[in-house]
């Protein structure tokens, strides 16, 4: 939940200058997200989000993002399409911040996941991926192997705070994970932050992927693993390989997975469960200044990392190894 | 700025069966108002706003605040109407919180005030005060003169912690408005919380007035004396008269004030900003749990409280007195 940056209606106006969107007829800020700070733009020509970009984004990534977008609606995929203004820009700046306006995606994100949700979610990231394909852009993962222990070590001393012993375990996990992690995977664009508030359905059926904020080249199987973590447990942290089965199954139709893809699953999903802990851990520490977020409790994820540490194969996501 | 209370996709699909909106498109939690949660929802319909009401509002109040709005609405006053389901019904439940609909205005609030802006205001405001003269329901003002002290009491120990001697300068301006309070004046409808969020702008043009959960029966005049606080002192605290001139003649072109108005509007500003002196002092010690609030500085308000104490008759706010 995050309005970082208040913008006047004044600038509003002036910003609004650039593009051929006719008159504000409303702006409010909305109390989702955690990163930006988004405000739904109503003008005569239609309904828009227009997002602040806050410190956690780089802004050397954005036009990354932003032609990323362009790239995956210019392909049929569904996603919030940059409005560019008459200068061509889609990236300006507004209250001292990067801003750039996207369309509205209609649908709602699921509270509460049910298997179809899963299989929607499968059969679209594969389709996303496959989408992806023609993008001639690259940005390497930043919260990948080599930057968890880096950022582990800023919070360290400060890990058992959270739940007694978790130093000890994340600093295992590492190592761990420093001799396993999968290389030689097939790769391309993911979208390495598809948690349910990014993934909208309308009337039951999937209508959209937003926030690409974190997309970055890294291997297609890793977005498997971040989904195995964000959609296949439930609240009380246990595993629901129905849910697994039902999103592996709808991908593999549209992309089947290599072998390779299936013996690495195991470690993937561990590493994604490992980058979910470090900077819920991180966060925890450093809430922004004026953030309005809730804080998400880490040890949700220390949870999922020993479901992973417990596995010896991919059967147990319901996955053939 | 506040969504205290979460409301899930399908929660909100079991609620809207009652109404005739059609199917969801999309609803997000806004970042704006301090009392309850709102959500701006799109439907196959339109675009809405849904209010679950939150502790302050008492249950009590809503259908008193709501047939408001449809009066005020139906007398053409430029407000949200709430959207009644097919029973008839405009407050229902939602998440355990009673909860409405009401049609979406457009617009967007000044962030820096202008003359033209308070002077919109005061012909909307006497305007509103017209329309609400035909309605037939009373609410008492419970947040004035007898209320004061008890709220003062509450925090009285820890007043001195916002400035010191503060707990001093209350309790004696307490007493003087227990001995000068203004009776006798022409009494209705007044909205009670018209600050600049809660008015709305149009290309310049007014374009309507929302949050009607403070409004009561109350004299007029104290709604004047009320907005000469929120809107015409600058960020420093200055007063500018051009903008209470501003207001005060476009009011006065609607509605004639009363000698006894005009005599009386010195006490009702020192008496307006006691309200909010007080009840920014509670909430400062009083930070909901979970709320999502900046907190307003108390002292904002002595400094206007301090500007009125200091003047002797109505000539100060561009008012021949």
């Amino acid at each position: 939940m995050a309005v970082y940056t208040e913008i006047s209606d004044e600038e509003l106006d002036v910003f609004l200058e650039a593009y051929d969107l006719g008159r504000v007829l409303s702006y409010k800020g909305i109390a989702e997200g955690v990163e930006n700070s988004n405000y739904l733009l109503q003008t005569e020509a239609g309904t828009f989000i227009l997002t602040l970009y806050e410190k956690r984004t780089k802004p050397e990534d954005l036009p990354f993002f932003l032609a990323l977008m362009d790239h995956l609606a210019g392909a049929g995929f569904a996603c919030p399409t940059p409005i560019h203004g008459r200068d061509g820009a889609a990236l300006r700046e507004l209250a001292g911040r990067p801003a750039a306006i996207v369309s509205f995606l209609n649908g709602v994100w699921p509270r509460r996941i049910q298997p179809h949700h899963t299989q929607a979610l499968g059969d679209a990231m594969a389709r996303m991926h496959l989408a992806g394909a023609g993008f001639n852009q690259t940005r390497a993962n930043d919260l990948s192997l080599a930057q968890w222990r880096p950022l582990f070590e800023e919070v360290s001393d400060r890990a058992d705070e959270i739940t007694p012993g978790l130093g000890e375990v994340i600093g295992a996990e590492l190592d761990a994970l420093d001799s396993h992690w999968p290389t030689d995977l097939p790769t391309g664009i993911i979208h390495a932050d598809l948690f349910p508030d990014n993934v909208f359905f309308l009337g039951g059926e999937f209508s959209g992927i937003i926030d690409f904020y974190f997309a970055c080249t890294d291997s297609y199987a890793y977005e498997l693993a971040i989904c195995l973590n964000a959609w296949c447990f439930e609240p009380d942290n246990s595993f629901n390989i129905t849910k697994a089965r039902a999103m592996l199954g709808a991908y593999t139709k549209v992309r089947p997975l290599e072998a390779g893809e299936l013996t690495a699953i195991t470690w993937l999903a561990r590493g994604a469960a490992m980058r979910f802990l470090l900077t819920r851990l991180y966060d925890w520490f450093h809430q922004p200044e004026g953030a309005l977020a809730a804080r998400k409790d880490p040890r949700e994820y220390l949870a999922k990392l020993r479901f992973h540490q417990g596995l010896s194969g991919p059967g147990a996501y319901g996955l053939d190894g």
